[in-house]
This record gives C-alpha cells, sequence and structure tokens, in this order.
C-alpha cells in the first residue's frame, strides 16, 4: 500500500531522472515522478512495479505537487539553463512556504545563485545539487554536491546520504557491491552540505573541469606509448591496468584499461581504433576556464584540455594539414622500454596533481568571491565515490587538508612535494621526449610550466611590465620599494627613471 | 579664424583622448573636445594654442554638440563599459538623424553589437573604432579599426586615414618621422573599414590578444638566455637589438633591447632587475581567451599567456612556494652558446607564427558567426604600422593571404611553413631544455602541442570519445563508417558494440 504523500518528488524522467528515481525508491522511500509526456511516466512507472519505496506516477504538475508530503521536496532533473527555468516557472504557484526545490542538473552555479535569491524572496527554498557518475552514478550511487539553504539540506540529508556512494570511513576506498534494490549497508556517504547559494553546483563544475584534465592526460599518456614505443592498444591496456593498481588507481584509469583491451566485432581490430578521433564537449570544462581567467587563477591544464578537445573536433582541417605540415626528422627511441613507460606514468601522476592544485585554487579563489566556507579536504572525499573522477589520490588531498586547513596550493604539502620531487626527472623527461618527437602533450607540457612557474620566487614579468609601462604608460613596482609603490619612466627620456608614487 | 564649426568633435580628454584630438587638429582639422571637467578642457585648449587645423573647448555637451559641423562627428574616448553608455545617453537628445558617434575605447564587441543597434533604431549611426598604439600611436599616428555603418564611416574616412599610421605601398614598412604639426606625407594608412557591427572592436581585441602573447614570448627567450646561459641584461638587450634587425623585426622587439640596455639611475643596476615580476592585466587578453573558449576555437597560446600574467600577480604565494619545491638536479648547459640563442630566436619565432594563426583562425570565426567579411591580409596591414604589434613579420602574412584568400590557417602557407620546417629542431630543443633546466615556457610549450596537433590528421581524442561512450553514453563515430553517424557501445556487455545510427 503506498503511503498518502510521497517523501520526495522528481520531474524529468530522461536516463538521469529515472535512475535517480530508482536509487531513490531503492532506499524505501516513497517517490513521486513527473514527466512532460505523461506516456513516459506511466511507462516507467510500470516497468518498475516493485521497488521497496514505491513509484508514484503523476500527469500533472498539480496532481504531482499534491502528492507530496510537507514540506514537498522536488528534484527537478531536465536540461540546464531555460528548461530548469521553466520548470521552476511551473512550480512556484503550486508549492507553499518552505517548500524545497532541489536542481539535480549541471546547472552554471550563477544561475543557481539567481533562482537561490529569487525563491527565497517567495518563501521557497532551494537547493543546487552536483550530481556525478553519470547514468551508472545516479542508479547505484552518485557523488553528491548540494548547496543552497542549508536548514532545507536538513531535510534533504536522509535521502542524500542514502543514495549517494559510500566509501570507507578510513581508508576512502568506495564501497562497492550495490545492485538494484540492495543498497550498500554502511560507509561514508559520498555527499555533505557544500556552502550557500551556488557553491554545490560551482564545486560540480570544477570537478568537470578536473574530470577534463583527466581526460586528456590519459589520452597524452596513451598516445605517447604508441608515438614513441609503438605498443599496441591491448598492451597499453595490460599498462593502465598495472597502473590502476598503484598511485593511479581510479576509475578513469580502469576504464581506460577496459577500452584498450576491447576487440571490435565488425572489424575485428581494436576497439580503440575504429573510435573517430573528435571529441565532444557538453561546456562545463569550458565554464571552468572561462571562470578561471575571469577571476584570474591560473588553470592552464584544464583549459589545454578543452582547446585539445577543439582542435580534435577539426579533423578535415588536421587531416589537411597533415599532408602539408612535417614533423620532425624521425627520431628513434634508444632507451628502455620499461623506463619510458615508468616515467610517462610519473608525468601523467605530476600533471595530475597540478590539474588539482588548480582546480582548488579556483575554489579557494570562488570561497573568497561568494563568502562561502568550503571545506576542500572533505570536498575531496566526496568525489572519491560515484563519480568520473573517483580515486585514490583523492584520499591524498583529504589527508592533506587535514594536516593544514589553511593550505594556499596542493603543491605545497608534504605528500604531493615528495611525490614530485622524486617523480619530476622523469615527468621533465617525457615533456622533453614529446617535444623532440612531434607527439603533442600539451596538458603535461602546460602542468610542468604551471609547477616551474609557481616554485618560481622571480618570473620573467619584470620585462612585461617594464614594456607595459613604456608603450602605455602602465606603471611598475621596485623590488627595492614596498608594494603598492608604482613608478614610471618617461621612456622618451630614457636614462631617467622616476620615481613616482 | 576658426571655423563656424568643427569638422569633428572628441569627449573625453585623458592622455589618450588628448593626444588624438592633437593629432586630428595636426592635419588640418578643426575639432571641438569636451570634457566633464571644464578646467581639464580650458587648460588643454590653452596648451595647445597653435594647431594647425585649431582645437575649439567646450563647456557643456550642448555647446559641444552645436559647435560641429552637420553629420555631425562625435569621439568618444572615456573608459569602456558604463563611462561609454552615459556618455551615449547624453548625446541621443542633443544629435539629429544620421549624425554619427565613434567610439575609439577599447570596447567588448559585443557590446559596440548592441550599441550599433540602438542608436541606429534611434536614426544615428554608430562607428566602434578599435585603436591601438598607446599614447604615442594616438598622438602620431595609431591603427585605426573601424567597423560598423559603412556609409558613415566613408564621412568619417579621410580623418582616420590622415591621422592613422603610414605605411609604405610596397614593403610595409612604417613610414617615421612624425612630429607633432609635421605629419607624414604619401604611405598607405593603417586604416580600413573592417566590418560591420563589432567588427573593428573585434578585431582590435584579437590584436591585444596575440600581443599579450607576443609580450610572454619576449619574456620567455629573455628567461632561457639568463636561466641557461646566465647573460646578462646588457648582453640579452644587444642580443634583442639583433634580432630586430632580421625576422623577428617589430616594434615589441626593440623596446625590448631598449628597456634591457637601460641602467637603473638610482640602484645603478640594470633597470630590468629593480623592476617587481607581477604584470598588470586590463582584460583584453582575457576576452579573446574566453571568446576562444566559447566559440570552441583552439587559442592555447593566448590563453598561456594571460595565466602566466595571473601568476605572476601571486608574487607572495610564489616566493613562499619557492622555498618549499624543488626544481631539477641543478643542470649545466654544455652546447654551444651561439648556438642556443639561435635556438631561443627560433623558438619565439615559429611560437609567434602559432600564436598568430590562432588569432587568424578566431577571426574567421567570427566572422561566420557574425556574418562579417574580414579581409585578413588588410587586417595585417592595418597592423604593420602605429600598433604594439607592428612587425615585419605582418607582411607575410598580408602575403599570404594574397597568396591564397581562404587560407584556412596561417601554418599552411608556403612561408609559414617553409620556416617551421627550417626552424622546428631547433623550436624543439629549446622547449625540452626548458622542461629539463625547469624553466617554465608555457607559450613556447603549448605552440608546439598546437603546432603538433594541428598537424596530427589524428589525435588521441578516440580514446577521450570512447570514455565519454564508456561512462556517459555520449555514442561516438566510426573511422570506417560516414561522418555523422553515431554509435554507442552497451558497456556492461562489454564484447558486444552495438551499431546505432
Amino acid at each position: 500500500m503506498p503511503k498518502e504523500h510521497s517523501d520526495i518528488g522528481l520531474i524529468g524522467l530522461a536516463v538521469m531522472g529515472q535512475n535517480l528515481a530508482l536509487n531513490i525508491a531503492d532506499h524505501g522511500f516513497q517517490i513521486s515522478v513527473y514527466n512532460r509526456t505523461t506516456a513516459k511516466t506511466d511507462a516507467f512507472v510500470e516497468a518498475n512495479p516493485d521497488t521497496p519505496g514505491g513509484l508514484v506516477g503523476t500527469a500533472t504538475m498539480e496532481d504531482f505537487v499534491k502528492s507530496l508530503a510537507k514540506p514537498r521536496k522536488v528534484i527537478i532533473l531536465v536540461q540546464a539553463g531555460r528548461a530548469t527555468d521553466a520548470v521552476i516557472d511551473g512550480l512556484i504557484p503550486l508549492l507553499d512556504k518552505d517548500d524545497i526545490i532541489i536542481d539535480g542538473g549541471n546547472a552554471l552555479w550563477t544561475d543557481t545563485i539567481r533562482r537561490e535569491q529569487e525563491l527565497k524572496a517567495k518563501g521557497l527554498r532551494f537547493i543546487g545539487s552536483g550530481v556525478s557518475g553519470g547514468e551508472e552514478g545516479a542508479r547505484f550511487g552518485p557523488s553528491l554536491m548540494p548547496g543552497g539553504d542549508k536548514a532545507a539540506f536538513k531535510e534533504l540529508a536522509k535521502i542524500w546520504k542514502a543514495i549517494a556512494a559510500k566509501v570507507d570511513k578510513d581508508t576512502g576506498k568506495p564501497l562497492e557491491g550495490a545492485e538494484p534494490g540492495k543498497p550498500v549497508k554502511g560507509g561514508v556517504p559520498c555527499t555533505a552540505y557544500i556552502g550557500e547559494n551556488g557553491a554545490g553546483h560551482y564545486v560540480k563544475m570544477v570537478h568537470n573541469g578536473i574530470e577534463y584534465g583527466d581526460m586528456q592526460m590519459i589520452c597524452e599518456a596513451y598516445d605517447l606509448m604508441q608515438g614513441i614505443l609503438g605498443l599496441k592498444p591491448k598492451e597499453m591496456g595490460e599498462i593502465f591496468g598495472e597502473w590502476n593498481k598503484g598511485a593511479l588507481d581510479s576509475f578513469l584509469i580502469e576504464i581506460t584499461a577496459d577500452i584498450l583491451g576491447q576487440k571490435d566485432p565488425a572489424s575485428r581490430k581494436a576497439f580503440v581504433d575504429v573510435v573517430l578521433d573528435t571529441a565532444g564537449q557538453k561546456g562545463t570544462g569550458k565554464w571552468t576556464s572561462v571562470n578561471a581567467l575571469n577571476m584570474g587563477v591560473a588553470a592552464p591544464t584544464i583549459a589545454e584540455s578543452v582547446f585539445s578537445r577543439c582542435l580534435s573536433a577539426v579533423k578535415d582541417e588536421r587531416v589537411a594539414a597533415s599532408k602539408i605540415l612535417k614533423g620532425p626528422k624521425k627520431k628513434k627511441y634508444t632507451g628502455a622500454k620499461k623506463a619510458l613507460i615508468q616515467a610517462i606514468h610519473d608525468a601523467l601522476y605530476c600533471s595530475k596533481i597540478c590539474s588539482y592544485a588548480q582546480g582548488f585554487q579556483l575554489m579557494r579563489e570562488a570561497q573568497n568571491e561568494y563568502g562561502w566556507k568550503l571545506n576542500f579536504g572533505q570536498i575531496a572525499q566526496i568525489w572519491r565515490g560515484g563519480c568520473i573522477i573517483r580515486a585514490g589520490f583523492l584520499q591524498k588531498i583529504t589527508e592533506a587538508f587535514a594536516r593544514d586547513k589553511k593550505l594556499a596550493n596542493l603543491l605545497l604539502d608534504p605528500y604531493f612535494n615528495k611525490t614530485i620531487q622524486a617523480a619530476q626527472e622523469n615527468w621533465r623527461k617525457v615533456v622533453a621526449l614529446a617535444a623532440e618527437h612531434g607527439i603533442p602533450a600539451p596538458t603535461f607540457a602546460s602542468s610542468l610550466a604551471y609547477y616551474d612557474g609557481y616554485r618560481s620566487a622571480r618570473l620573467p614579468a619584470n620585462l612585461l611590465q617594464a614594456q607595459r609601462d613604456y608603450f602605455g604608460a602602465h606603471t611598475y613596482e621596485r623590488v627595492d620599494q614596498p608594494r603598492g609603490k608604482f613608478y614610471h619612466v618617461d621612456w622618451p627620456q630614457k636614462d631617467r627613471p622616476q620615481l613616482e608614487a
């Protein structure tokens, strides 16, 4: 017998919405569902008659809202942007004071800030929650990054914690074994209140930016192995499989091993060899890079990974160019194969550290800009399970912030510092080899330049600032005077740099 | 005796405005000027009583407008953004149909598009004109990039062509010798109608993005010479002076030589050594990078140069980090000094080609997006004189587009292709050395990765797209099927890639 009122409701029954609804129902919560197309709602409910909590199909938004226990909790999982606004506009007149709307889409965090303000003015509560982990994550345990009204999240927390991925409380390792109707028991849920208004969606965006970086780095490792060593997909799959047992242990390395090991049944070739080399993008990596530029925070690794996708997309241009533009004279790599594979491993790991360092610096700056109080160690832990960038590595980040809550940059943490010290000769060797062999490794090279730039007490920007003063009278500061005092040379009378505070 | 009505008027008497007004008056045009603070207007007019055309000071905007011949031409040179809108709002009720407003500030091109539309609806004509060359350029001959109402530009052209920098019609070399009141005679003016609505300001923005790249590349060359070879500023100044006589001949190389040769009178040290290594930025490099990301066009070199400025700005963080993060084991460069200096020269030139290639690809994409008809060869020629990136190099770009109007990428032009072929071993060596020696060279490395990526018929994005299909069901295309057919593997049943159009 269904309860008179459902515990929660969900609007938008595309794959993500369906899977999240089933996940919620699996955990014993009764959930009402609504989709613009009623047939889709009916089919979904009919196909899943025996969930522990129960699905309640509704044909109109009015019935949907009436079916919910107060304060009502409504999850929206529709396309980010206008579709989300349209659903919210439809809901507003039907909801009562203190009801809670939860946006689980990939919203731009500034939209979330705006929506939270608008709804608060109408007496409604709003939570913008990042949901990561793709379809599988939504179904069996996503990583959830809720931001917005803190009191509202308290009312949602029971459900959010139940459906989230779980990790071991000591090791941070994801707890496996989830099946439909048989949720994981115990463990720390991969969700926690992130911060006010848009904080959850902001952190989700940075997660995605980091994901762009991770994926591009793996591609560069793969490209270097096949380009310099001539390795075949199967062997590379085995190498990634090995890497997945060590410091690089992560979902993306795991699926890379899996992909590289697959045969394409149609052609009998290695599957990866029949896939066209044009990568799509849905915009969150771009948002992260644009935000980095707007805030003035260096995040070159993430931006390079976005630009790499752009370059991959102009396939016809590249094919035409490949016939005209020559690479270096054919180089033969004469070193040991095993040593180079290890060096590529190290280059990947060091670059990854830099990419995450950039992502956490973005969050630190956004925190200042928006007045959030982010718990960086906890954010890393939330990413340990359920989401695409889940990795053993994240535990090291949680530990780093446990050692020093105010850590200015991940690079400065003793563990990461020591790791890079031990691996940097290999990293440098790989960047050098890529350049000499004509294999593009933009994120490896950019990460290394970031590392070398960040550890430079003095960069050549003194010359740049002198140029700006020369042609634009932009003034400069001096190394022998306090900060904030600005000087200008009257360049037509060059031998007289003038002191003008 | 002043004429009853001035030929043109100018609002905003900061340095750029004053200098542009004097430049116009030098060419025999009578110009009315107006500034919010009347005292500033009076002082300016008083200090310049004997210009060939004559300056007419006005105390109110009403008097200013009344003083102009019809159709009135009003140049606005105030801060980009709200200040510009405020001046336009003040002008609208005072102007008559077909009067022309010219915005010479560094406006965001989308603002220019908006303003042009709004003013057209009111019967007024609008020109957004990029003005490049800093204070000196404005005074003695800037590079001018006007976009907007084409018929309106015809009325402005006489003045715009008169005041612009001039280059030799055959060699493209800037014609020097301008002095107050003694304009350059003859030559091709560095201005031409760029395109509709925001085209002029867009092209000016790309100019500035390219300028960011040029400046950062020079800094990297300087940093490598001092870091690997231990050269002193004076010697480096001489090297840049030499380079300025060859393929790198340009204003920025010239002033670099000049700067490096200067002594600081206060400390008796090399001037560049007392300048603090924190570079400011006013946003146009950022705009260019954000626009590249938004259009999906790879412009990594420009973005890296912006991020380099960001990193330079966190001086305290870097100084702290420099005490904790170690570089590579001290390497000694054992090769020939002269050869390395040549290699750095070549790395700079090749990287510069890539950076310009990216800038022109941006303009090509924007042209498609906004329906402009840009003349790329002419744009390069406009940049030959007056502006910050003026360089002999630009003549090669003009020639490249003369050879092939539809050139897809500068890299493909025979001259640039041949140049890179000849220099690429050196370029690769420098990127490798930078990595091994721990000297950040982000734009050199990024440009090389761009070159190697662009000439790759096949990039490793096949693996990336397979990953996206794996965790997000984003589908993939196949190398053995036509473009536009999308496939998906049902990964839980991995050995069965499915063909789903």
